[in-house]
């Protein structure tokens, strides 16, 4: 299972289609795609969802409507509610959340099982008995002058946290690759030594800007290119 | 300065109020002020950007304008342009974005300067002009069949990794704390050791139950209260 099959995302009386087009279209952003609705006060799939979902009207398409927060969330191992307001349930619930990031860690080391994670109401969030339901309560930590996200904003944060995706063909060059580049500096500087004061430092110049620079592969690879055929070039010469 | 006061958000040739008012929000929801359009092609301080700016009003109306985006990053240490396109940057610039983590690890280790976020309108991104003027390229990572992400979702994103909130009175406890929690219910279990099978192992369980649970200062000194009284109770009735 892919890590992002595991996760459901239950929307609880979402009031806006807007939102719930944003949320479709996040959810597809990250490569999530099971939707479920919990007593929509909007029509989930309506004029305005679909427009705003854009390129992800297939999650849209997908979603389901449960009647209860227990039903969507059936075979689930967990559900993690989400909340923007800490006081209020320190006083009431008693319930500490955990920040976004901390249960990320969590779940990516224990890769078992399947995920609902729960947002509320755009105006009021989850109600208390919801928030008791959930195995955990997450935040995210926000400013407290205005700590309330839009809701597609918080589902997407939530996604973007919890995927983890690699830039594709941007891998970070491995030390081998970058000691070649070194080398290759290095001979070139060794060939202008003489006329240099302090040819060591220049190498070592070189080798710190290679490590802050962070080359990929190809970029590694690129330079090395120059270097190398710089370097035949010369000794042709000689 | 406080971190979130080192950025400033460019919102170059921004389309949709809706979004412009969603960006302010999210600005507010994590603590960010600084706002500057370049040549916005909607009304960025109009009905709808006031209306999805909800309670960050203050935000949109201390935005500024500006013609160029070389004037709207002056007096920026340095500017970092986002993209959700790798490829054509790749091939055309010859430019690897970095991860967006990557970043905020990079500019919260060097505190110093101001930094510009810079990003694009929500069709076509950023231009190679506007790419090749800034100093980093920032990507989000996502999936790969719809990467393109909503620009207030970008933009909450980013604010999300960059800023660096604490739940407010949520500190965990301290070793000191929990190492009190775990002598009380020591002390407990003795009480009862002799009817107990293993009680060395009740208190390993409760040890690993404690660290698992990242108990924050509040929970484990609450905790801690309900055991000390009871056994000071169970202390009299001896």
């Amino acid at each position: 299972m892919k890590q992002q099959e595991r996760f459901r995302v239950v929307l609880v009386e979402p009031e806006y289609e807007l939102n719930v087009g944003a949320v479709a279209r996040a959810m597809k952003n990250f490569g999530f795609s099971d939707l479920v609705f919990v007593r929509p006060k909007c029509n989930p799939k309506g004029f305005d969802a679909v427009k705003y979902a854009k390129h992800a009207k297939d999650v849209l398409a997908g979603a389901r409507t449960a009647k209860t927060l227990a039903q969507a969330t059936k075979g689930c191992k967990f559900s993690v509610g989400t909340t923007g307001i800490l006081y209020r349930h320190w006083n009431e619930t008693f319930r500490t959340p955990m920040k976004l990031k901390d249960l990320a860690g969590k779940i990516k080391g224990n890769k078992e099982g399947r995920v609902a994670l729960v947002f509320g109401n755009e105006g009021i969030g989850l109600s208390e008995k919801d928030i008791s339901s959930c195995d955990f309560l997450i935040t995210i930590p926000t400013n407290k002058l205005y700590p309330i996200l839009n809701l597609s904003h918080a589902v997407a944060i939530a996604l973007y946290e919890l995927s983890d995706y690699n830039l594709l063909g941007f891998e970070p060059a491995g030390e081998r690759e970058k000691e070649a580049l070194l080398d290759a500096f290095g001979l070139l500087t060794d060939r202008f030594g003489h006329e240099m004061r302090n040819p060591r430092k220049v190498k070592i110049a070189f080798r710190r800007m290679v490590g802050k620079a962070m080359l990929t592969d190809k970029e590694c690879a690129s330079i090395l290119g120059v270097l190398r055929r710089t370097n035949t070039e010369l000794e042709k010469r000689r």
